[in-house]
């Protein structure tokens, strides 16, 4: 569900003709609605009503400062999982009790500040990470709330570069050792674990993982309760899926109504980590098709968005819809034969592709949409071929706010020093 | 070849210990070796030199002006691929003459720009932008040089996403539509066809499909002839294959030996393109470890560099030798048990490493170095997770130059707006 569509074969944002965004900020452009934003919160929300979760959103999804502060105001926590996103945090004034900071590789430094903020948990992904955080936490005489990360070992049937609670991947920790850390607890006296967190991917559609993984995790509930330990919160993560092209995912609600009577039983305090979920379908890339190549074995749109603005396709196969912003008029539309093109950007590199074999009618300069990219999209961006990164677009309505400027090429050199003794 | 080698020890780019750079500058941090550049750099010149050739330094491989500024000075010329890297050519003052701009998607505005600087010659893609390029110099009244980019449909046997020579792929021009472009040159009068181009791909060990490539495009001189195009340069690319792990690639002077023949033939002069090849062992990822975390399954070593600093491995499947910075003390060294160990980022993805199964004998907070990052490594670099991009040091013996300072927080959000109406 998203606020992108088509009135008389033009494609808007809310109330904003796309085409009018493209020259007005020029292209590739990230464009996001933010009622589209904020319904997708607010279905979490109220499919989860019952039992008033706090809902971490999943910065690393879009971290946009702009995007935070939308979701924050409304109550919204987040999920952070680096030093610059504890940054990004602070810098809008999240409340430091909404926030849940979860790696596997936390540095000492980044520690610090996020005790400093007294941020509500850390999500600990390891036994030398709980040492390593009880010495700082000792240094600084301060208590300090973590949950355990826990690692069920589940298949989630995603993308294997995006499945994050099998064992063999680099997360959380096993039960066998969460069991071992319960029992000696007595060596981190400055630590409470106060709860317990499982992520297990990303993009899955279905609620049966989520269960398997949250039933596997119950257990260590009543162990940690038989240790004397006061656990008060149990973050389930995020991973909901969305449609990129014919998945059919539950809804909030279907995966709420799947998992409650299982989190319900446990009394805690549950806490939700979305991020795609929110985003993922708030967002288009916008592009404009630069040219139309016709080789005598395949058709090769040229557009001005490539690999380094969304590198999603490239990486893990990742399929997004790509629309006309102006639909031909129906007249021109039959003439046209449709024929199968990759839609492609103008990166040196065969990887540099954002569609294949797409049907698609269109002409040089035309504007496209590719749709589906509000998570994963700009914040994975890069400046590869010495590429100045897209702007970002919030629409509000008819109004429309510039919430990131496109780069220049000056700003590619900007921290480059050139030495005249080389 | 390359100059990171062991004294006592203790890993050095050429005079200076890594360790000492690691700790003066932090981690992770690109180090590279002046002599090293210069030397490959070198080998080719000298390889081709019966020829004089123009070589032109792939930039996209690695972009810091620093490089680019020693290489132009050694007489180096610059291929380009957008107008950032055009831009990039004019700070660092690249002589226009020793300028060539390959790309599939030149927007009007590059064109434009790199008319204006009268650079060498566009590596023309595609019949589309012959027609753009001769309007644009229609107007401004000069006459561009072209040459046509021919795609020799060769198998690379290299990952299919750096294989950039099939039919199938978006580069280039067919034959026999070189052909029809050499009939149809009338309609072209602001365009002096001068020179072919054929660039097969990336990171390719042996010279065979370099000669196919050649042989093909050879039989193209002739029609040019024929059809009274003066033809003056063959620039016949890059993809010159280093070593990052088992590889034994051509040298140049092999390379060099089996091709010349051949392109003497032409009477041509002949433009090379490398960049890897230039670049590519000249550099390591400086990384410390944070933590060594062992499961019942597996063990990581968890390092302060992640895919966001380098995400060859990734997106190719591209393996780089990792080792320690300051090897243990024999005596210690022997205990340890080498076990195999992935050595993966922070980031919160499986896709999130380095190497994988490596025999390391570390422990936290030691060093690692991992080679073979001269190249594709800081110039694909994101801010993915909120991750600052890391400094860049050239080393010139024993003098330690900072060439791009590590980004700071403030730097992810410089171009980022609150609108405090949201």
């Amino acid at each position: 569900m998203h606020y992108f569509s088509y009135q008389k074969k033009e494609l808007y944002c809310e109330e904003v003709p796309l085409s009018f965004l493209a020259k007005k900020f020029g292209t590739p452009l990230y464009v996001y609605s933010k009622k589209t934003i904020l319904e997708h919160f607010y279905k979490i929300k109220k499919a989860f009503s019952e039992i008033h979760p706090l809902i971490c959103y999943s910065l690393k999804a879009n971290s946009n400062l702009s995007i935070l502060k939308l979701l924050v105001k409304e109550g919204g926590g987040l999920d952070i999982v680096s030093g610059g996103e504890l940054f990004r945090a602070r810098v809008i004034n999240c409340p430091p009790k909404k926030i849940v900071y979860a790696s596997v590789g936390k540095k000492e430094e980044e520690i610090k500040e996020a005790i400093d903020y007294r941020i509500l948990l850390f999500n600990v992904e390891s036994e030398r990470e709980l040492i390593r955080i009880n010495l700082i936490a000792q240094e600084k005489k301060k208590k300090v709330d973590v949950a355990l990360r826990i690692n069920p070992d589940i298949k989630t049937f995603t993308h294997k570069y995006i499945t994050t609670a099998e064992k063999e991947t680099k997360f959380g920790i096993d039960i066998k050792t969460a069991k071992k850390i319960f029992s000696l607890r007595s060596n981190f006296p400055y630590i409470n674990i106060s709860g317990l967190h499982i992520h297990i991917g990303s993009q899955i559609t279905k609620s049966t993982p989520f269960i398997k993984a949250i039933k596997k995790t119950l257990p260590l509930i009543e162990e940690a309760k038989k240790a004397k330990i006061n656990l008060r919160y149990f973050n389930i993560g995020g991973g909901l899926g969305i449609v990129y092209n014919r998945e059919r995912p539950q809804t909030a609600e279907e995966f709420a109504k799947k998992v409650l009577p299982l989190l319900k039983e446990t009394g805690l305090k549950i806490i939700l980590e979305p991020g795609r979920f929110i985003v993922g379908n708030a967002g288009v890339l916008l592009t404009q098709v630069l040219y139309i190549k016709d080789t005598p074995f395949k058709r090769f749109i040229i557009v001005d968005a490539a690999m380094n603005d969304l590198i999603r396709p490239a990486l893990y196969g990742g399929y997004h819809k790509i629309v006309p912003v102006r639909k031909l008029q129906i007249a021109n539309y039959r003439l046209q034969i449709k024929k199968k093109a990759d839609v492609v950007g103008s990166i040196c590199e065969t990887s540099d592709f954002l569609g294949k074999d797409r049907k698609l009618n269109v002409e040089e300069k035309d504007y496209l949409a590719i749709l589906g990219c509000g998570a994963y999209g700009f914040s994975m961006s890069s400046n590869y071929n010495s590429r100045p990164r897209a702007g970002e677009v919030l629409v509000d309505k008819d109004k429309v706010f510039l919430i990131r400027e496109r780069e220049t090429y000056n700003d590619l050199i900007r921290k480059e020093k050139i030495n005249e003794v080389l």
